[in-house]
């Protein structure tokens, strides 16, 4: 392999002056990229440790090791510890294997053109995943399990986990939650499965589930079998009394801390008409508890589950709290439930064992905690910046939903249609979500913008603001 | 909380001297499981320092700190660095709590009682798992990933790790892998699920399988819809001629480097056959290359995939080379079947991205051949040993299977029923495999057992063959 690192020059071989928008990290990867497909950058080829290729391009070392991890990770770029980053992608045949080498990733659309700004509403806050405590975390579970805990994960999950996890729902969230009726899965996605599963095996032939709502939890229950009947959601959260009027349905799925749109709580006088439901009609409330970790005004209601633990399932994961890498989610059943859940376990995978025993000592250790409350904080601050800004720049917008979870909706001055945001906003370099797509069967309010913020990094705010006002005003001025 | 440490006499309160057999630790571990549901440990009592305990009932540490990690991952006692082990379970009604706690672990059959000697066929080494080097590879994965790997594994499987592995795999399998025709999964059996599911879809009704052959793969199939049809199996490997009997069969799942019960490995006239029949009738043939890594005697043959890569899915993982808990298995497919067995996501649970990076970080660091290295030196002796301890206590008996994977099989001598030995085996506190439940159609060779050594502790070795041999003797005893 030929070391190509001395003789280039590194400042005109990648061009970061180039039109595509984007972090100058991400310009930089790019540059590199195109490098590498154009035959310029040689598979075996070196590149300059980051800190002489940040002296060379005049850009921070961190700009560097960004472009290089994000290569890496795209195969494109192999990294060992000790030596040099070198180039592990051929647009040519590759006659060592045999086959031909075409890109080495799945096209993932959403990456394509990458977003400047980050306002999609289900991603929490990469940048602040506690990595060096959750490696701790696996070193001592992996330096205390006993030999045989290194198999596969037990069925329904780790005991020690489920004591954990059980004590701390109960602590943060009023569950009445006992281990023996949790079952580990690696998400909540898995766990909705699951419990769908069981559903259908027990005759159940529909379920109610909230319109917008969550499309992440509808897949797993259609492709259990099951059909999807919606009802309505207002300003109290979703309008509970509409099952009167559905009398073959006895299972139904809510987000009763924060509907997922709109943000509202579900009213207490519906949570008790839902308990009081589901007593009548024997069936089950699904309680989709997916981020009341994070209220900032005032604690989050308890979850209904605590207020009748023989009529709710509660699903629950760490995706949003920490990151779907920890890959633990869960689902606390009636009795009646627990074996059809656990019925098919090659079907709903459990977590690694060792991801299990990790986190059950990040949670005894007090680290979740201290995760949780710098999360709120730096949520809740960012959410006043945010809201302070849209206020500014934006006044005859109405903002709401701010009280908790990680976005707000933006109702948007008359006349200026979200679909059309929506649709602009990815060639501005900035990622919405489209509440379009979170709607069954009604259509969603033509003037409101979902708008989150749990993955915007505080320093581009200001940025993201702006560039999301210039959208919305030529929003205004397009007839 | 009353700390009971310095008050009590250890000795007479933890009763070792018990009939129960089985290893010191566990029978430790279980005498503390006495005294805690029996209440003569409340709730939040201190256990001593591993050191004082072992020294006050004659034990060693590791006996110990064994018994507390087993009872800590069953949710009896909590740990926490730096502050005492302590009791986290109460027969009482917890009031703090409102619900009744009983037992905190789902019963496992397979724990009940614990097995002395492990002859189980599908277990790899606990014991030798590199805990240090993959807590190393995790870290190194976690503090080199640019943040937005720190959300949902991509689909499909990230891209690194799939160039990574098909390079490995290329380099140790013969194969021709496109990590472009990767997906990553959590394990074999998931693998086998989403591919199932594409049959499926594709019209197909029927799979061909090895009889006997792999239970693990059988679920997920059936799960899918398919109907299992059985091939025999003799010293060639499986039967494959048999397919030209089926017309309507365009599917098989067969395990040529080593059949699960006999370890025959596939004969190459019938490697050939297959891979002519796939073409002719426009089918495929699932390759489950479960432990091919394990080969002492000489190299294994190529995987299949590498001869006709157009008409052979691969499907394998990391649970027998590594753990299950590094929760990392794969299929590699024909491109046809590429959209097929990504079309279920929210079915088919992708690794953690973590897991992931660390996994290629693993293999790219050498620490993977390493560790294969260290393993295939460490089974070949413990397989020369029990092949030598089995051939002068049993001369009557005959050892076949012994060139490849984690286990042999014995023919007992004449007389003895195997499914005796396998009845009595768990009261002599050895668990042996019942090749039974891995016949689908086919009666089991009655007089022939598989012996697993996977996770039989070299140090037990002598015991476990002396047991075992105590095991064949009464049944040859017994009318």
């Amino acid at each position: 392999m030929a070391d190509t690192q001395t003789n280039l020059a590194w400042e005109t071989l990648l061009d970061l002056s180039a039109s595509r928008p984007g972090p100058l990290h991400q310009r930089l990867a790019e540059a590199i990229r195109v490098a590498v497909r154009g035959g310029r950058l040689p598979l075996g080829s070196a590149l300059p440790p980051s800190r002489v290729l940040a002296t060379d391009l005049g850009v921070s070392r961190w700009t560097v090791t960004e472009a290089y991890g994000q290569l890496i990770s795209e195969g494109f770029l192999t990294g060992k510890t000790g030596s040099a980053t070198r180039v592990s992608w051929s647009p040519e045949p590759d006659e060592r294997r045999g086959v031909v080498r075409s890109h080495p990733g799945h096209p993932d659309p959403r990456r394509h053109p990458p977003a400047r700004y980050d306002f999609s509403q289900c991603t929490p806050d990469y940048r602040a995943f506690p990595r060096r405590k959750w490696v701790e975390a696996i070193r001592v579970a992996a330096e205390t399990a006993p030999f045989d805990r290194l198999g596969y994960a037990q069925p329904g999950g780790e005991p020690r986990l489920r004591t954990v996890l059980a004590d701390h729902l109960d602590r943060r969230r009023g569950t009445r939650v006992d281990p023996e009726l949790m079952t580990v899965f690696t998400g909540a996605k898995q766990a909705m499965g699951a419990l769908a599963r069981a559903l259908y095996a027990d005759g159940h032939r529909r379920l109610a589930v909230e319109d917008p709502g969550s499309p992440g939890l509808w897949e797993p229950a259609r492709a259990a079998g099951l059909e999807l009947v919606p009802l309505p959601v207002d300003e109290h959260g979703v309008v509970a009394e509409a099952l009167a009027g559905h009398p073959d349905i006895r299972a139904v799925c809510v987000g009763p801390a924060h509907q997922l749109v709109n943000g509202a709580e579900l009213a207490p006088e519906r949570r008790a008409w839902l308990l009081e439901w589901a007593s009548r009609v024997d069936g089950l409330v699904v309680e989709d508890d997916y981020d009341s970790e994070f209220c900032y005004d005032r604690p989050a209601l308890p979850a209904m589950q605590g207020t009748d633990p023989r009529r709710v399932a509660l699903i629950g994961s760490m995706s949003r709290a920490l990151t779907p890498t920890v890959n633990v989610g869960w689902a606390v059943v009636p009795r009646r439930w627990l074996a059809g859940i656990q019925a098919e376990p090659w079907l709903a995978a459990t977590a690694p064992a060792l991801n299990q025993l990790a986190l059950a000592h990040f949670l005894e250790s007090g680290a979740y905690d201290r995760h949780l409350r710098t999360s709120r904080q730096r949520f809740r601050a960012r959410r006043d910046a945010l809201v302070a800004a849209l206020a500014r720049e934006l006044p005859q917008a109405r903002i709401g939903g701010q009280r908790a979870g990680l976005h707000l909706v933006l109702d948007l001055p008359p006349g200026v249609p979200a679909a059309r945001i929506v649709a602009a906003a990815p060639a501005h370099g900035i990622e919405l979500c489209d509440i379009d797509q979170l709607c069954l069967a009604g259509e969603p309010d033509p003037g409101r913008l979902m708008v989150g913020y749990g993955n915007l990094a505080d320093g581009q705010l200001a940025g993201a603001v702006a560039a999301l006002v210039e959208l919305v005003r030529e929003g205004v001025d397009e007839p």
